[in-house]
């Protein structure tokens, strides 16, 4: 790496009286003028949000935010439990749980969405084509389908009829629908789109890169961890779940 | 621990066509009805906000939120070099850097607020006794100094500020205040209420328990981390960071 | 910090042909002539241990590598059901559980153990003091009592046996037995000396600073956590794990 | 699942006053009798190793511990000065490092060995197929090749040399050694086999499934990184090693 290719940062710099952060001046531009939403739009992407891209990343850092006893709500508890004293460590502990069982998914519909819209035949065609293609190698299409939420998934619905009102472009959303059209007619039966096929079409409506879409996860994940803290600090659940999962797996020599 | 005492989530559950988080319908009471940091509050608290509490918590995440290039990010841009398939492994290992050396004073001064608002002699008076007993043990005073900003961190005079032009209690900020009084007597020159300073007093207003307030600290370097991680997949710094740390501790028998 | 002051790395070094850790070239002194656990030793106190010490810290490293499906454990498998591909994030998560809850009592008792051998009036005099004080401040005594192993935890009565048969001083482990001997007459009834109150004396024993000895334990259960870790890939327990705790943790309304 | 299909571990169990891991009594058949790296082996593998296959598991765990200031050392050195209460935080971030960038080779190459010890054609025709692919397709081979050490990597020719005069199948080695010969032919100039692949050679001569060999990196490398916290303890560098990547990495509006 020569001398003139070192790597600069456009994230932002302290002065004795100033603070810049993403080519803004924090307190006389930042503080009480833009929301937390906003600044994190423009810290991922480096470019100031519209009303409309705000509202669909509120929306979808709203939708993700809490599931329940998920892994990572467990994993959460019970390194609170064992550390009571460092918060951080039990959210970075549920964070690492934000992995490809879970959120692969998303990014892996995302993937095809991107991969519809660059189609030369058009995306209703293609569509056609990956869905004969997934149905053919017997795999699971990313963003379809859900264990519990049957016929559909009530979220991912809720989240494309919020997007749909607002002024986005709407090819990703497009995309998805059609997609959807043609999982129905390959399987021959109804799959629900779900909710982190719904988040890629949005987190792409917004143009946030699908390399990147994960983060919008573990930004909003964070904050669920973070209320099962503190629900935690209430009603302590951290042995409960230690001697639950010791009496439900047994000794048994391999 | 007998069956009855067995612990409980009020946090959610899940039906076939339901999702129910913090006592509230998740598509029809929460999405598009609902912002981000709004949903923060009632999972963190259990309580709906106010729109003023909103707007403290609010400040508090986009205060919190970017520092260029400390220690956290350093490790998150590392992290990443090191594991490009895993955002979640950044941004975890960046958050375990949100501990006691720079989130203790936050907590420390919190306690320092609680301690006055309870003293029965007064906020004031216990104010003094503070002061003097860290000055005369030679203790840093948590919320107050700051290595660059001088004479003032730019940034908690603006917090305050519009802390005061909203209608909430007042008790907090009101002591931080005479807790500058006292400890700029105590110690017969100005030392500035800083950014943490002005988060636990922000925070304590709202109602964030101060054994909590870390969590909100660890949401928003959440975003921040992965801003970093978008800025490192544009402009790799990885290596040269790794580079430069090499060549500034040399090798040297002890 | 001026430039003289700028620190340096004893650690090590490599040049093309070379490679020196801890003032030994990695390849004609150390491969095929020191074991893992003698590089342990002298990587962390850095000085070459002695046969005897070696054989102490090994045995400490067996000693505490695994003790079944305890909260780090079950962190470990659930990130791994999240995070397949990241074997290192599930261990990291783990390990972070190896913090005051568990481990705080070793370093407890190596305080306690460290406060009797500097005390003016003799370790046993000193004993008295501390046993009556926890007594009479109604608070555990670390490194003391067990919630299973009654009436004696088999593991610290082996471990200061084998240490005793070793050419080592012998004063950590002789003021354990003196405050195991305190610990009784205070309370009027028998309290086993546990795993971490013998670890602790070991530890102490080779001149492993108390301020590291957390060190050894994250090394020891790091093994531990990967023995798991080759379970789950051949017995997946990780959505198990899952729906027993969802259900063992129900609904309610706070 | 069904009830006889659920997971149970063949780990451990405890009772009142006996304590049983991988199948052996801990106190009377593990303590003072199995050292950690045979125990690391059991715990891995299910079995009890020979000598051997100790030796080399011992050698790998030697040669993988400590490489100086890596990524994953400044990571650890950084969460150390940040959050210094907490040993297994500075430790985990560190860990977090053992990606694909770093240890991804070592996996790449034990899947070439498996490919051509699993090669109807034989090993050595496979190999000149393998080594003609990666240049053809101008990737680099996994497992050969170093930055710094040419023209060959002093650890690896020791590791294969103490390898070759123990008692073990010898079928690893003898892949590696071809496909090295192999690869010198079909680029026309010498690559060196590096660490990473003599250690997935010798990992799999004594059966550790590739799919777990990260783990042994994990365990290595936890016993470097606490090195690396002990020399924080004493030679701080944290606070000059965030100075210095912040003046390394110059603001600039992109």
């Amino acid at each position: 790496m020569s001398a003139k290719q070192l790597p600069t940062t456009a994230i932002g710099y302290s002065t004795q009286d100033k603070i810049v952060i993403n080519g803004l001046d924090l307190v006389d531009e930042v503080m009480g003028k833009m929301g937390f939403t906003e600044l994190i739009y423009l810290h991922m992407t480096g470019n100031k949000p519209t009303p409309q891209q705000t509202a669909l990343l509120d929306l979808v850092l709203v939708t993700l935010m809490e599931h329940g006893l998920t892994p990572s709500a467990i994993v959460t508890r019970l390194i609170h439990y064992s550390t009571p004293e460092g918060i951080q460590s039990a959210v970075a502990a549920g964070l690492l749980g934000v992995g490809s069982t879970f959120i692969g998914t998303m990014e892996g519909c995302a993937a095809l969405l991107d991969e519809m819209l660059a189609a030369p035949e058009g995306a209703a065609a293609r569509a056609r084509t990956i869905a004969a293609r997934h149905r053919d190698e017997r795999r699971a299409i990313p963003g379809f389908g859900h264990p519990i939420h049957k016929p559909d998934d009530p979220r991912s619905g809720r989240m494309l009829q919020i997007a749909e009102r607002l002024d986005v472009p709407g090819r990703h959303i497009a995309a998805l629908r059609e997609l959807g059209v043609a999982v129905d007619q390959a399987y021959g039966r109804h799959l629900t789109i779900n909710a982190t096929g719904a988040t890629a079409a949005l987190l792409g409506e917004i143009a946030i890169p699908s390399a990147i879409m994960r983060g919008v996860a573990v930004i909003s994940r964070s904050a669920g961890l973070v209320g099962h803290i503190g629900e935690e600090m209430r009603t302590p659940s951290g042995k409960h779940i230690w001697n639950t999962v010791e009496q439900a797996i047994p000794y048994e020599r391999a």
